[in-house]
Protein backbone atom coordinates (compact mmCIF):
# COMPACT_ATOMS: atom_id res chain seq x y z
CA UNK A 1 0.00 0.00 0.00
CA UNK A 2 0.90 3.28 -0.80
CA UNK A 3 0.89 6.54 1.05
CA UNK A 4 -1.82 8.81 0.30
CA UNK A 5 -3.68 12.16 1.13
CA UNK A 6 -7.56 13.12 1.88
CA UNK A 7 -7.99 16.64 1.70
CA UNK A 8 -10.52 18.19 4.37
CA UNK A 9 -12.58 21.26 4.71
CA UNK A 10 -12.37 22.09 7.95
CA UNK A 11 -15.92 24.76 7.28
CA UNK A 12 -17.94 22.16 5.89
CA UNK A 13 -16.41 18.51 6.80
CA UNK A 14 -16.13 17.28 3.29
CA UNK A 15 -13.01 14.73 3.04
CA UNK A 16 -11.69 14.25 -0.19
CA UNK A 17 -11.64 11.02 -1.67
CA UNK A 18 -14.34 9.76 1.16
CA UNK A 19 -17.45 7.33 1.34
CA UNK A 20 -20.19 9.42 3.08
CA UNK A 21 -22.98 7.63 4.70
CA UNK A 22 -25.88 9.71 5.45
CA UNK A 23 -28.54 9.72 8.22
CA UNK A 24 -31.91 11.53 8.11
CA UNK A 25 -34.35 11.24 11.17
CA UNK A 26 -36.25 8.31 9.45
CA UNK A 27 -33.00 6.14 9.42
CA UNK A 28 -32.35 7.09 13.49
CA UNK A 29 -35.96 8.12 14.67
CA UNK A 30 -35.92 5.18 17.53
CA UNK A 31 -32.79 7.21 19.55
CA UNK A 32 -35.26 10.03 19.88
CA UNK A 33 -37.75 10.15 23.09
CA UNK A 34 -40.16 12.01 21.17
CA UNK A 35 -40.93 9.61 18.49
CA UNK A 36 -44.38 11.47 17.63
CA UNK A 37 -41.75 14.75 17.43
CA UNK A 38 -39.96 12.61 15.01
CA UNK A 39 -43.01 10.83 12.98
CA UNK A 40 -44.03 14.34 12.51
CA UNK A 41 -40.68 15.79 11.17
CA UNK A 42 -40.38 12.79 8.98
CA UNK A 43 -43.61 13.66 7.29
CA UNK A 44 -42.25 17.20 7.06
CA UNK A 45 -39.31 16.66 4.35
CA UNK A 46 -37.64 14.17 6.69
CA UNK A 47 -34.43 16.58 7.55
CA UNK A 48 -30.56 15.35 7.29
CA UNK A 49 -29.42 14.34 11.29
CA UNK A 50 -25.51 13.86 10.30
CA UNK A 51 -23.14 13.01 7.43
CA UNK A 52 -20.16 10.27 8.19
CA UNK A 53 -17.43 10.46 5.53
CA UNK A 54 -14.67 7.73 5.65
CA UNK A 55 -11.59 7.63 4.06
CA UNK A 56 -10.77 4.55 2.03
CA UNK A 57 -8.94 2.60 4.81
CA UNK A 58 -8.45 -1.14 4.66
CA UNK A 59 -10.14 -2.70 7.91
CA UNK A 60 -6.93 -4.69 9.02
CA UNK A 61 -4.79 -4.82 11.82
CA UNK A 62 -1.84 -1.98 12.09
CA UNK A 63 -4.31 0.89 10.07
CA UNK A 64 -6.13 3.44 11.35
CA UNK A 65 -9.26 4.35 10.37
CA UNK A 66 -10.67 8.04 9.98
CA UNK A 67 -13.58 9.82 9.11
CA UNK A 68 -15.38 12.95 9.22
CA UNK A 69 -18.41 13.30 11.03
CA UNK A 70 -21.04 16.20 9.99
CA UNK A 71 -24.11 17.37 12.88
CA UNK A 72 -26.49 19.25 11.47
CA UNK A 73 -28.38 21.54 14.09
CA UNK A 74 -31.37 20.46 15.12
CA UNK A 75 -33.63 18.80 17.71
CA UNK A 76 -36.42 16.44 18.39
CA UNK A 77 -38.78 17.86 21.03
CA UNK A 78 -35.81 19.36 22.90
CA UNK A 79 -34.09 16.73 22.36
CA UNK A 80 -30.51 17.75 19.95
CA UNK A 81 -30.03 15.86 17.21
CA UNK A 82 -26.62 13.32 17.67
CA UNK A 83 -25.06 10.38 16.40
CA UNK A 84 -26.44 7.07 16.79
CA UNK A 85 -23.23 6.20 19.00
CA UNK A 86 -21.33 2.73 19.26
CA UNK A 87 -19.38 0.57 21.40
CA UNK A 88 -15.98 -1.08 18.81
CA UNK A 89 -16.81 -4.63 18.15
CA UNK A 90 -12.93 -4.82 19.51
CA UNK A 91 -13.97 -3.36 22.97
CA UNK A 92 -10.26 -2.14 24.24
CA UNK A 93 -9.85 0.29 21.62
CA UNK A 94 -9.71 3.90 21.83
CA UNK A 95 -10.60 6.71 19.08
CA UNK A 96 -10.08 10.15 19.16
CA UNK A 97 -12.59 12.91 17.78
CA UNK A 98 -10.47 16.61 16.77
CA UNK A 99 -13.48 19.01 17.04
CA UNK A 100 -12.81 21.81 13.80
CA UNK A 101 -16.18 23.75 13.98
CA UNK A 102 -19.63 23.90 16.16
CA UNK A 103 -20.28 23.22 19.66
CA UNK A 104 -21.41 19.63 20.71
CA UNK A 105 -21.40 17.24 24.02
CA UNK A 106 -19.77 13.73 23.42
CA UNK A 107 -21.20 11.42 25.80
CA UNK A 108 -19.32 8.17 26.90
CA UNK A 109 -20.67 5.03 29.09
CA UNK A 110 -18.09 2.50 29.61
CA UNK A 111 -18.53 -1.35 29.84
CA UNK A 112 -18.34 -1.17 33.74
CA UNK A 113 -21.25 1.47 33.96
CA UNK A 114 -19.58 4.52 34.51
CA UNK A 115 -20.54 7.71 32.16
CA UNK A 116 -18.89 10.72 31.19
CA UNK A 117 -20.06 14.09 28.95
CA UNK A 118 -17.12 16.47 27.38
CA UNK A 119 -17.43 19.64 25.51
CA UNK A 120 -16.58 19.93 22.29
CA UNK A 121 -14.99 22.79 20.66
CA UNK A 122 -12.96 24.17 17.93
CA UNK A 123 -9.68 23.01 18.44
CA UNK A 124 -10.81 20.23 21.37
CA UNK A 125 -9.31 16.88 21.01
CA UNK A 126 -11.52 14.28 23.00
CA UNK A 127 -10.25 11.05 24.21
CA UNK A 128 -12.58 7.81 24.25
CA UNK A 129 -10.12 5.80 26.21
CA UNK A 130 -10.73 1.53 25.30
CA UNK A 131 -14.42 0.20 27.19
CA UNK A 132 -16.33 3.20 26.29
CA UNK A 133 -19.07 3.82 24.14
CA UNK A 134 -19.64 6.95 22.81
CA UNK A 135 -22.20 8.91 20.57
CA UNK A 136 -22.16 13.30 20.15
CA UNK A 137 -25.12 15.41 20.32
CA UNK A 138 -24.49 19.09 18.59
CA UNK A 139 -25.87 21.66 20.97
CA UNK A 140 -25.01 24.82 18.66
CA UNK A 141 -26.17 26.89 15.89
CA UNK A 142 -24.22 25.54 13.23
CA UNK A 143 -22.65 22.74 11.91
CA UNK A 144 -20.77 20.48 14.45
CA UNK A 145 -17.76 18.42 12.83
CA UNK A 146 -15.08 16.50 13.89
CA UNK A 147 -12.44 14.21 12.62
CA UNK A 148 -12.53 10.79 13.79
CA UNK A 149 -9.57 8.46 13.79
CA UNK A 150 -10.09 4.84 15.15
CA UNK A 151 -8.04 1.65 15.03
CA UNK A 152 -9.07 0.28 11.62
CA UNK A 153 -9.71 -3.31 12.66
CA UNK A 154 -11.65 -1.81 15.67
CA UNK A 155 -15.40 -2.80 14.05
CA UNK A 156 -18.92 -1.15 14.95
CA UNK A 157 -21.29 -2.01 17.27
CA UNK A 158 -24.10 0.14 17.20
CA UNK A 159 -27.12 -2.65 18.35
CA UNK A 160 -26.13 -2.16 21.94
CA UNK A 161 -26.56 1.52 22.39
CA UNK A 162 -30.00 1.28 19.83
CA UNK A 163 -31.35 -1.57 22.47
CA UNK A 164 -30.22 0.03 25.79
CA UNK A 165 -29.98 3.96 24.84
CA UNK A 166 -28.20 6.30 27.03
CA UNK A 167 -27.89 7.17 30.74
CA UNK A 168 -28.28 10.82 30.06
CA UNK A 169 -29.77 13.03 27.55
CA UNK A 170 -28.87 16.15 26.03
CA UNK A 171 -32.09 18.10 26.03
CA UNK A 172 -32.39 22.01 25.84
CA UNK A 173 -34.72 23.55 28.87
CA UNK A 174 -35.28 27.66 29.24
CA UNK A 175 -32.34 28.03 26.83
CA UNK A 176 -30.08 26.11 28.22
CA UNK A 177 -28.12 22.85 27.26
CA UNK A 178 -28.76 19.98 30.41
CA UNK A 179 -28.12 16.15 30.44
CA UNK A 180 -31.00 14.59 31.93
CA UNK A 181 -31.75 10.89 33.08
CA UNK A 182 -32.95 8.67 30.08
CA UNK A 183 -36.23 8.09 31.38
CA UNK A 184 -35.47 4.40 29.31
CA UNK A 185 -32.77 3.40 31.62
CA UNK A 186 -34.52 3.98 34.96
CA UNK A 187 -37.41 1.48 34.12
CA UNK B 1 -9.12 5.75 32.30
CA UNK B 2 -11.49 8.49 32.02
CA UNK B 3 -12.13 10.23 28.85
CA UNK B 4 -10.03 13.96 28.88
CA UNK B 5 -9.76 16.46 26.48
CA UNK B 6 -6.69 18.11 25.11
CA UNK B 7 -7.25 21.08 23.50
CA UNK B 8 -5.33 22.32 20.32
CA UNK B 9 -4.39 26.02 19.32
CA UNK B 10 -4.09 25.64 15.25
CA UNK B 11 -2.18 28.46 14.89
CA UNK B 12 0.39 28.18 17.37
CA UNK B 13 0.02 24.30 17.52
CA UNK B 14 0.51 24.32 21.52
CA UNK B 15 -1.75 21.06 22.80
CA UNK B 16 -2.66 21.42 26.19
CA UNK B 17 -2.05 19.93 28.70
CA UNK B 18 1.06 18.21 27.23
CA UNK B 19 4.28 17.16 27.33
CA UNK B 20 7.03 19.23 25.10
CA UNK B 21 10.04 18.00 23.10
CA UNK B 22 12.40 20.49 21.93
CA UNK B 23 14.43 19.89 18.93
CA UNK B 24 17.11 22.60 18.11
CA UNK B 25 20.07 22.67 15.69
CA UNK B 26 22.54 20.87 17.87
CA UNK B 27 20.11 18.61 18.57
CA UNK B 28 19.78 17.32 14.80
CA UNK B 29 22.96 18.43 13.23
CA UNK B 30 23.75 15.17 12.19
CA UNK B 31 20.57 14.95 9.67
CA UNK B 32 21.75 17.65 7.42
CA UNK B 33 24.60 17.53 4.66
CA UNK B 34 26.16 20.63 5.42
CA UNK B 35 27.64 19.99 8.66
CA UNK B 36 29.83 23.16 8.63
CA UNK B 37 26.88 25.59 7.79
CA UNK B 38 24.74 23.59 10.86
CA UNK B 39 27.83 24.02 13.76
CA UNK B 40 27.80 27.76 12.42
CA UNK B 41 24.31 28.03 13.24
CA UNK B 42 24.97 26.85 16.13
CA UNK B 43 27.46 28.98 17.39
CA UNK B 44 25.11 31.97 16.01
CA UNK B 45 21.99 31.07 18.55
CA UNK B 46 21.43 27.60 18.06
CA UNK B 47 17.76 28.39 16.31
CA UNK B 48 14.63 26.13 17.19
CA UNK B 49 14.13 23.49 14.34
CA UNK B 50 11.20 21.77 15.51
CA UNK B 51 9.05 20.91 18.56
CA UNK B 52 6.38 18.20 19.52
CA UNK B 53 3.53 18.16 22.05
CA UNK B 54 2.61 14.84 23.48
CA UNK B 55 -0.97 14.04 24.94
CA UNK B 56 -0.46 12.05 28.11
CA UNK B 57 -1.83 8.79 26.69
CA UNK B 58 -0.56 5.18 28.27
CA UNK B 59 1.88 3.23 25.56
CA UNK B 60 -0.36 0.46 25.42
CA UNK B 61 -1.93 -1.73 22.79
CA UNK B 62 -5.36 -0.34 21.90
CA UNK B 63 -4.67 3.81 22.66
CA UNK B 64 -4.23 5.90 19.89
CA UNK B 65 -1.01 8.14 21.17
CA UNK B 66 -0.94 12.16 19.45
CA UNK B 67 1.04 15.00 19.81
CA UNK B 68 1.04 18.50 17.30
CA UNK B 69 4.85 19.24 15.72
CA UNK B 70 5.75 22.57 14.71
CA UNK B 71 8.68 22.89 12.11
CA UNK B 72 9.81 26.54 12.17
CA UNK B 73 11.07 27.99 9.20
CA UNK B 74 14.47 28.04 7.82
CA UNK B 75 17.51 26.24 5.95
CA UNK B 76 20.90 24.31 6.73
CA UNK B 77 22.38 25.82 3.68
CA UNK B 78 19.93 24.81 1.24
CA UNK B 79 18.34 22.05 2.89
CA UNK B 80 14.99 22.76 4.68
CA UNK B 81 14.49 22.12 7.89
CA UNK B 82 12.97 18.86 9.13
CA UNK B 83 11.86 16.76 11.61
CA UNK B 84 14.63 13.72 12.51
CA UNK B 85 12.18 11.07 11.28
CA UNK B 86 11.66 7.54 12.37
CA UNK B 87 10.46 3.88 11.41
CA UNK B 88 7.91 2.35 14.21
CA UNK B 89 9.22 -0.76 16.64
CA UNK B 90 6.00 -2.57 15.69
CA UNK B 91 6.75 -2.02 11.81
CA UNK B 92 3.21 -2.90 10.97
CA UNK B 93 1.49 0.10 12.06
CA UNK B 94 0.38 3.69 10.48
CA UNK B 95 0.04 6.59 11.32
CA UNK B 96 -2.40 9.76 10.23
CA UNK B 97 -0.47 13.47 10.02
CA UNK B 98 -3.50 16.49 9.36
CA UNK B 99 -1.89 19.85 8.61
CA UNK B 100 -3.30 22.66 10.35
CA UNK B 101 -1.31 25.01 9.05
CA UNK B 102 2.04 25.95 6.62
CA UNK B 103 3.31 23.76 3.99
CA UNK B 104 5.21 20.74 4.03
CA UNK B 105 7.31 17.73 2.25
CA UNK B 106 6.67 14.50 4.10
CA UNK B 107 8.93 11.86 3.24
CA UNK B 108 8.49 8.12 3.24
CA UNK B 109 10.35 5.77 2.62
CA UNK B 110 9.07 1.58 2.87
CA UNK B 111 11.16 -1.50 4.48
CA UNK B 112 11.13 -2.83 1.27
CA UNK B 113 13.16 -0.13 -0.81
CA UNK B 114 10.54 2.28 -2.06
CA UNK B 115 10.09 5.90 -1.09
CA UNK B 116 7.01 8.61 -1.45
CA UNK B 117 6.44 12.40 -1.05
CA UNK B 118 3.07 13.93 -0.23
CA UNK B 119 2.31 17.38 -0.32
CA UNK B 120 1.11 19.01 3.30
CA UNK B 121 -1.33 21.98 3.09
CA UNK B 122 -4.04 23.16 5.75
CA UNK B 123 -6.23 20.68 5.70
CA UNK B 124 -4.59 17.81 3.85
CA UNK B 125 -4.64 14.54 6.04
CA UNK B 126 -1.70 12.36 5.02
CA UNK B 127 -2.03 8.41 5.49
CA UNK B 128 1.44 6.80 6.30
CA UNK B 129 1.26 3.14 5.89
CA UNK B 130 2.40 0.17 8.02
CA UNK B 131 6.21 -0.50 6.65
CA UNK B 132 6.65 2.97 5.90
CA UNK B 133 9.37 5.34 7.87
CA UNK B 134 8.57 8.74 7.76
CA UNK B 135 10.06 12.14 8.38
CA UNK B 136 8.91 15.87 7.01
CA UNK B 137 10.71 19.37 6.02
CA UNK B 138 8.77 22.65 6.21
CA UNK B 139 9.36 24.08 2.72
CA UNK B 140 7.32 27.70 3.85
CA UNK B 141 7.46 30.83 5.11
CA UNK B 142 5.66 30.04 8.08
CA UNK B 143 5.82 27.26 11.01
CA UNK B 144 4.50 23.94 9.72
CA UNK B 145 2.02 23.02 12.38
CA UNK B 146 0.31 19.22 11.68
CA UNK B 147 -1.32 16.48 14.05
CA UNK B 148 -0.09 13.11 14.52
CA UNK B 149 -2.02 10.05 15.73
CA UNK B 150 -0.55 6.86 15.89
CA UNK B 151 -1.13 3.28 17.94
CA UNK B 152 -0.01 4.37 21.15
CA UNK B 153 2.09 1.06 21.68
CA UNK B 154 4.13 1.41 18.50
CA UNK B 155 7.26 2.74 19.71
CA UNK B 156 10.16 5.43 17.78
CA UNK B 157 12.61 3.82 16.06
CA UNK B 158 15.36 6.97 15.37
CA UNK B 159 18.49 5.36 15.03
CA UNK B 160 18.50 3.74 11.91
CA UNK B 161 17.61 6.74 10.20
CA UNK B 162 20.14 8.70 11.38
CA UNK B 163 22.54 6.46 9.91
CA UNK B 164 21.03 5.70 6.58
CA UNK B 165 19.27 8.82 5.94
CA UNK B 166 16.44 9.11 3.77
CA UNK B 167 16.62 8.30 -0.26
CA UNK B 168 16.12 12.07 -0.95
CA UNK B 169 16.61 15.64 0.42
CA UNK B 170 14.46 18.40 0.54
CA UNK B 171 16.21 21.85 -0.99
CA UNK B 172 15.52 25.25 -2.04
CA UNK B 173 17.50 25.94 -5.69
CA UNK B 174 16.64 29.14 -7.82
CA UNK B 175 13.78 29.52 -5.48
CA UNK B 176 12.22 26.73 -6.06
CA UNK B 177 11.20 23.37 -3.40
CA UNK B 178 13.46 20.60 -5.16
CA UNK B 179 14.08 16.62 -4.19
CA UNK B 180 17.43 15.95 -5.05
CA UNK B 181 19.07 12.36 -4.12
CA UNK B 182 20.88 12.32 -1.19
CA UNK B 183 24.77 11.83 -1.84
CA UNK B 184 25.07 9.79 1.54
CA UNK B 185 22.70 7.26 -0.13
CA UNK B 186 24.27 6.49 -3.64
CA UNK B 187 27.82 6.36 -2.19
Amino acid sequence: MKPFNVVIDFSTGELSPGKKTVRRVSDVKNMFLDREKAEEMIKNGDPLVYEVIYADIPEEAGHLGHCTTIIYPGKVGKEFFLTKGHLHEQLGTAEIYLCLRGKGKLLMESTDGDWAALDMFPGSSSYIPPFWSHRTANVGQEPLIFYCIFHADAGHDYATIEEKGFPKLVVEEKGEVVLIDNPKRSR
